[in-house]
């Protein structure tokens, strides 16, 4: 910056001769120098998980081999295939040879039908009008936020809460409020606290269910009440339900509850098809009570024009996929994550100084870290560290979330990982726990 | 708006009693109307062609079948079909299902290497880090487009140019300057225009070479003084170069021939491969002079994490797809497109009142329409709407470029289609030619 406005003012004081030219030379304008610099939205977007990561210092001990518990991507272990019938779909599509032009901005109308044909429920009915096709779900929350929020809005977010949400909003120059989940009641929100931060300039509340990274589900009940406060204010809903359905107890959509709160709900082929990578999401367009109005509808529509959204051949698969899928495989994936949710659970709850918080849903796990009794690490993000380095074992502090003295635990591991994963957290707590944070403080210093 | 103050007003009068809770109400913020309106950024993501098509009347003739030549998609029509290789890397790349989890961000590393080398040269030589892959060369522009520019920026954009540039930047509160192409000249810059736009806010030329919609492309020594101008101001250059080797001249690439200016390219799969829905484009980093240095390159990476990039099937499909296509397919595409503009170049060349441009890559020919001798016709939407009415032919009229008085001619349509076409002009502008304006004029009126 400094160099730039240097040369521009040397080059205000230069004389130029008159070049014969039709337009005037800007001399004075010109920039002599080379300096550029990212813009202030390149370097407003900030990822909370990689600035944490990369921060770490992640050195596995070489006598375990590692076991990344970290990483919300249920493909790697390849124990979690996608269902033959979601390849063929794929496979069908690219023979048609149909899928390879430019789909209309919002996607094909056969797929949008399809996909609305398949969340549609009494309660919360949709057309193909009510669906928009985007790049992942990534894509979804982007132009839900851009069309709900200006700069110097802000978006209520829950805390622990996925990092996206940040990411995108502070880019935008749209404010954060973080609203608490309590552990102790099964990550509910906390109503008064998310009542509480709401102000004029409140353009959306974001609620994820089931949670990343909670794993969390929430009753009807809570869901009623959540509505409830977005009613009072006037306060639109985006329910980010990526993981709806990968649950293991009922989990209502927020739609379906929803009478008069207008709702776009985000959601993909990621997790519950297990093709995280091909970047097929949506937004399910929910305003019984049309306070969105044509409006918002135009407005999703114009920003969808600017890069378009997802590859045709996966829009093209997405019918075939929604409704050849066959109810084993996602009852499979479901009795796999709660059977490995439960081993992970029961194991780390006789663990001394972690709580973990028994999950419902999604493909996570947290798990509350007594600090006090592990007086040799400073946080959540050392306690991990160590782990890695001494059990090769890495679990994602929940700094990343915003959420210090927990970490999240990814339950897709193969079992015998995750059985191993979870002995040598033991090996590695009773190594440090220490009874009483008195005593051990006194022992330390 | 109204009614929204009105009430957050009223709401200040409000008086509410102690609720007992930890965290004070905040009544006078309180909202108690439905009020929700879409962003800023989303009123002001603005399409050009779709105003512009969206306002006009496109009733064809009932007793003429309709040949859209608008449509800037090479796979409508079932002619060009993509390569047999193309559909084989990505049945492999379905059925290895090594790619159903995430990419990185910027894509998979050995497809980015497949890029660079694809594109690497001696003067441009690339690495995989050089090579950011995106969902479609749309994001691509999108991601160059923020990375360099803050609001209150400008950028120069040519004229006339593809709309997504001033879409985007618009929507990103950036300034666009139209530098003038001219059509004289075979649709070169006007490069004292050009310079004569660069002030200290201009962060970004952008450059689309072959053209965008006119078909040309730039000889060396023309793109030479570009750069030239370029550097004398210190103005990186982003390169529109989706339409690189859709040619049937000499067409070096713009990093080939830059030394110090530093430049993003932007390109995909979309055209050369005829698979334009599949979302798959790239930016490619040339910065032998270190003017990015790191900054904007983590910037790049940094933007790419906010909804991630391509089709993780088509990232996997990318190193077969440009390793094994045949050069007989590329040849064969660039023949017909050649072929066919020659066609339409020579029937529409003795047609009264046209004047067309012949290009030498891309896929399209821009024509002049002489309005002084069609004084039937208030512009060019009305000439192609009437085109349409009558002839049941639809030319995109070049106001949806900021070039009145032109109009583009897609010339991915099968031949016969081509020179039925061209028939149809001829008849429509014969019936309309009045030899000389004053005439015509004196006749009208």
């Amino acid at each position: 910056m400094y160099f730039y406005r240097l040369s521009t003012v040397h080059g205000s004081f230069h004389h130029v001769s008159v070049n014969g030219s039709l337009y005037p030379a800007k001399t004075k304008s010109r920039r002599q120098r080379w300096e550029v610099k990212p813009s202030e939205m390149a370097n407003n977007t900030l990822n909370p998980i990689r600035a944490i990561v990369d921060g770490m210092k992640l050195s596995p001990n070489p006598d375990k081999p590692m076991i990344a518990l970290s990483i919300g991507d249920p493909t790697v272990f390849g124990n979690l295939p996608t269902d033959e019938a979601v390849l063929q779909a794929m496979r069908d599509a690219v023979d048609s040879q149909k899928f390879n032009g430019y789909a209309p901005s919002v996607g094909y109308l056969k797929s949008r039908e399809a996909v609305a044909n398949f969340y549609s429920c009494s309660q919360a009915p949709l057309e193909a009008d009510d669906v928009i096709l985007t790049s992942g779900c990534s894509q979804a929350i982007d132009l839900a936020i851009s069309v709900l929020c200006n700069p110097g809005d802000n978006i209520l977010v829950p805390c622990p809460g996925f990092s996206l949400y940040k990411t995108l909003a502070v880019s935008m120059g749209i404010e954060v409020k973080l609203y608490n989940l309590l552990p102790e009641k099964s990550w509910e929100i906390d109503l008064q606290h998310l009542e509480s931060l709401i102000d004029e300039r409140t353009s959306c509340l974001i609620v994820t269910n089931p949670s990343n990274p909670c794993g969390s589900v929430f009753t009807k009940e809570h869901l009623q009440k959540i509505i409830k406060v977005a009613s009072r204010h006037c306060v639109p809903i985006l329910a980010d339900e990526i993981y709806g359905d990968m649950v293991s107890c009922d989990c209502p959509s927020m739609a379906s509850l929803s009478s008069d709160v207008p709702i776009l709900s985000c959601g993909g082929l990621a997790k519950r098809w297990l093709v995280p990578g091909w970047r097929m999401g949506w937004i399910l367009i929910h305003d019984r009570n049309d306070v969105f109005g044509s409006e918002i509808r135009q407005g999703l529509m114009k920003l969808t024009q600017r890069i378009l959204g997802a590859c045709s051949i996966v829009q093209g698969a997405l019918e075939s996929i929604l409704n050849n899928t066959p109810q084993s495989f996602y009852n499979s994936t479901i009795r796999f994550l709660k059977s490995n949710s439960e081993i992970c659970f029961s194991e780390l709850s006789t663990v001394p100084g972690l709580n973990p918080v028994m999950p419902s849903g999604a493909m996570y796990l947290m798990v509350g870290i007594d600090m006090d009794h592990f007086p040799d690490f400073k946080n959540d993000v050392d306690f991990t560290e160590r782990l890695v380095t001494e059990q090769s074992v890495f679990c994602l502090p929940a700094s990343a979330f915003e959420y210090p003295n927990f970490f999240r635990i990814v339950v897709t591991v193969p079992e015998e990982m995750m059985v191993e994963a979870c002995a040598r957290i033991r090996e590695f707590c009773q190594r440090y726990y220490r009874p009483s944070s008195c005593d051990s403080n006194d022992l330390d210093q």
